[in-house]
């Protein structure tokens, strides 16, 4: 099994709702260094999993609808509460959705699964994996 | 799938009996950054996979009870190797036992797995994964 | 000469004025990972710059006043940006506070000089250093 | 399941063949930071995965051979694009001859996989794992 | 003192010319990370050292002129070996010219400082540092 | 000015006598990420700062006499605690005497100072700087 990664980053604020959050309840705000990984059982006739560049493009438009922004006034998380946890399967959904437009080219459609990872801090981090 | 993971660290003393381990058959000692990672199919209904502030007190109260000590000294690993390998194992065990115990607090008793990474330097590390 | 660093981090929501900014103008978040370096001509007697606890537990003091919040709404930033610049010298002169008032110990009057980093990103971060 | 995991680099030129490719079409060159990873369900007597001495002279024998190296001019990659990913399987692959060559130890036949990570930079990496 | 880091990469090929370099005599690659510090004793009306976007432009600029090349066919270094080191005095020397030109906007007049580090590899990096 | 930095480390047991120590007065232990710097004012003809094959031969050996070792067992520490400070300047110390005696190359004799640090953990790190 081959797999490739591609990492960006983005900046943004939001709060959480429910007691386990303690002082996370507050509007607060985070930096998501985010690493998304592209897993495919064989190589293509140019040696690669996927084409790296799209593969990066790909995440920079995803984390460019989220960057700079205030994730509570998002209509698409109302009533969600936007953890590390939520927003990597977020973000691997939608690169999910672009795998499957051909977004990545036609050659990505023999991918056969992603992971997503955001890097909270130096201390802490949450992933997401999924079949495509 | 998705998964969380805490980092810490503990400073400790030993030495290892066997030809294999050369010149670290004498008494020595290590930095070992522990990351502990939580894994759990579907998110609770707050969003997380756990209470990160009750796993990294776990954690910390796990390493606090070999931190700061010489290892060869310690009644419960007369007779073993206080290996990388063998630490990642006894972490890992002690942080199922609290699971099990409801320490990470009921939501916890979801989670299907742990892996358990300590990183020995910058050019070695070891992990030990179980199920829950 | 020597030095002492410690790290610890905060998650705080904010926004800038000013078209420089560009779409940071909008509220949006950052994890800043805080690097505090303590600077020394010579050591104490017990062979250290600094009581590394003390100096840890004084920067997490500090962080803690900041941390899981919104800058926009605290009074002390009143009419400043918050950027990662003006966070680092707020945090170096709390810490030449309590190195003046005698909270990291009476051998701390030694210390010649303070530097704080503040790192926004795996690909940004900010410094201010200044005399003691 | 045990791991443990041993860090190396090299620092070769190559160019790759393929519009997929870009820039990259062109002569130029990486550094590539090396992980190999070793796998095993129980520890030996010793409590160790494999003896990290011989797997990390392995693995740098291994890379000594590409090390310093344009990789077009190498025979064994004659019409081949020696991507990450290319490299990440063959690195794994020549691990995996001196696993079953005894090179690693004995012990090393109770191996049950091996992975492989090569970190192009700090934004890119790629992997491919295999059983033994 | 202030100062702000910004970090970007380059891929690129090239051979050195003397005994003491002995097998990077031959021809081949780095990833060289960029850190490129701008340092300035008072910051401006905004609250910064400079715009960091525009910074970050101009390291992007300067690396892409070099980026996905044999540096041994570029005649701006012909007869000179590329090392580390002299890569990371062209790059801050050309970030000055950059500063100079008021490419980094006016402000950047006030800067007193720049220096450039040159990560090669998880265990070796150069830096240059020079006046404005 | 330029410098280079080469990077090692060395796993030691030690304790520390002096109540501001708490529990690390019990002997425990540490892995050190040493980094050694070598600072100069102009290349030498051959485009570098110094001989970095040697400088980091220099430096494995300067740590090979403490690796694997109790530092409390060492006459050469009596009566010193082997502070994370400390030992930053016993190994500059020894470099700079290394460079002295011209093991570090004829060319080494330029060289106008060192710097030394240790990481002993991912959240704490001492220096040390002196000239040549």
């Amino acid at each position: 099994m081959f797999s490739v990664t591609v990492r960006d980053h983005m900046m943004v604020a939001h709060s959480f709702r429910g007691e386990v959050f303690g002082p996370a309840q507050r509007l607060h705000g985070a930096t998501f260094v985010v690493d998304a990984t592209f897993r495919r059982a064989e190589l293509d006739d140019d040696g690669i999993v996927v084409d790296i560049g799209r593969a990066g493009e790909a995440l920079h438009a995803i984390l460019s609808e989220l960057n700079y922004r205030n994730l509570d006034d998002e209509p698409q998380f109302a009533g969600t509460n936007t953890t590390t946890e939520v927003l990597a399967r977020t973000i691997a959904d939608r690169l999910a959705e672009q795998v499957h437009a051909d977004a990545l080219g036609a050659g990505a459609r023999e991918l056969s699964g992603l992971a997503v990872t955001l890097r909270e801090s130096h201390v802490a981090w949450a992933s997401y994996e999924r079949d495509l």
